[in-house]
């Protein structure tokens, strides 16, 4: 049978937030198209993430581009940089962006979402971007995404020749990891499918797989901290945290 | 020594426009840092092309991004389409859009290039891009470079949070093919090394290389035509031409 809902690209990272925001497309009545990349990062673990996601929400297309960003260097994610561990996730390097900051990712995303949104007749476009937590990361800001849209009815000939008008919808603009996780709640989401940590411990392996995640990193702080303060229980094993 | 002109990244496909994009960059006092994309392209050759011009501009360094758009498929330049031939380029499709436009791909090789241009600390991101010929590709229009450059000065760290103004340079944005070719000559860009057809004969071999332009697709008929209104000789050779 046909499926007569409208498409939606919504950008997979394996983590909480994009598996949320893939729910919210959704519940929103759209036919998610699910989005992943093979991005020269460390952790090709988050990949295996985003694919349980997707296939536990019963996403019919999922595909993986290739963009190998290593080359460019210049992130601890991406390049050869120790990722920082117990410190206070705000006013994080001198200027207030945290090092992990991949240059342009977003926009990177974005802009290949957008293509295949042109591809296949989607008009929305979701991501999991949140300002409230990362208000460090530029591209996780109101601002971006709204100059982001302007661009896309712009670049695109769907939209100039057309008159299709793209949206780029990010649900988790404004809430706190807290309200994150009780939105997974909500809608269902399993959490304990979804990679979080920067710096996790890899089971050995052909297929290699997270074990446990390292509880220290900026990103596990936040993820403890938003499980905290929504009165639940992460169901990710961790090899440490504070709380300990 | 080390240089101490301003840095520009450089947007380098190996075709002509981009090639004398890249002299004026020179020619405006930038340092320039040579960026190519290797897209699922069917032409891998394009990207010796980039080379032989980066080498003869003196170019110090000169990445090669892996991003292969062919898994999201839709575009004759990157999926199993047949190049249409001997028409006229106007009027192209239903809607004046060619069949060989890739979906948001200036999106995408802007975006990567603003990356590393915040890694490199440079301004200036240079886009051989021209809306006379190409006027049916939306994102090839001064709109869209402008909403570009919009986008770039919210999506980046250096921008945000250094004061940094990015932009986006496109000398050849309102320049006819004929003015290009006179361009070249003046800034003694060698137009033999650059690489055009859409649809080339191809040598075989370990390397490939271009024996012939095939002279015939859309690409090679706005060159020819340039060349003959420059009053100038293409150093390249071809299969067959209209003119023949």
């Amino acid at each position: 049978m046909k499926n007569t809902s409208p498409r939606a690209v919504c950008l997979v990272s394996g983590g909480m937030d994009s598996a949320v925001t893939l729910a919210e497309a959704q519940a929103a009545g759209f036919e998610p198209f699910a989005l992943s990349f093979r991005y020269g990062q460390r952790h090709a673990i988050e990949l295996a993430a985003a694919k349980r996601v997707t296939a536990a929400a019963g996403v019919r297309d999922h595909r993986i581009v290739d963009l190998d960003l290593s080359v460019l260097g210049g992130s601890a994610l991406t390049a050869d940089i120790e990722v920082p561990k117990d410190r206070a996730f705000e006013g994080d390097g001198a200027d207030g962006v945290p090092v992990t900051y991949v240059p342009a990712r977003n926009t990177v995303f974005l802009s290949v979402a957008l293509g295949w949104a042109e591809i296949l007749g989607a008009t929305h476009i979701f991501i999991g971007v949140n300002a409230v937590d990362y208000s460090g990361y530029p591209d996780c800001r109101p601002e971006f995404i709204e100059a982001f849209e302007n661009l896309a009815n712009l670049a695109t000939a769907a939209a100039t020749e057309h008159g299709v008008k793209f949206q780029i919808e990010a649900p988790l603009l404004h809430s706190t990891k807290a309200a994150i996780v009780r939105r997974a709640v909500e809608l269902g989401v399993d959490l304990g499918l979804t990679h979080t940590c920067y710096d996790p411990l890899v089971e050995p392996g052909p297929t290699p797989t997270v074990a446990k995640a390292c509880g220290r990193c900026d990103a596990c702080v936040l993820r403890l901290q938003g499980f905290a303060e929504a009165g639940a229980t992460d169901p990710i094993p961790y090899a440490e945290t504070n709380e300990a």
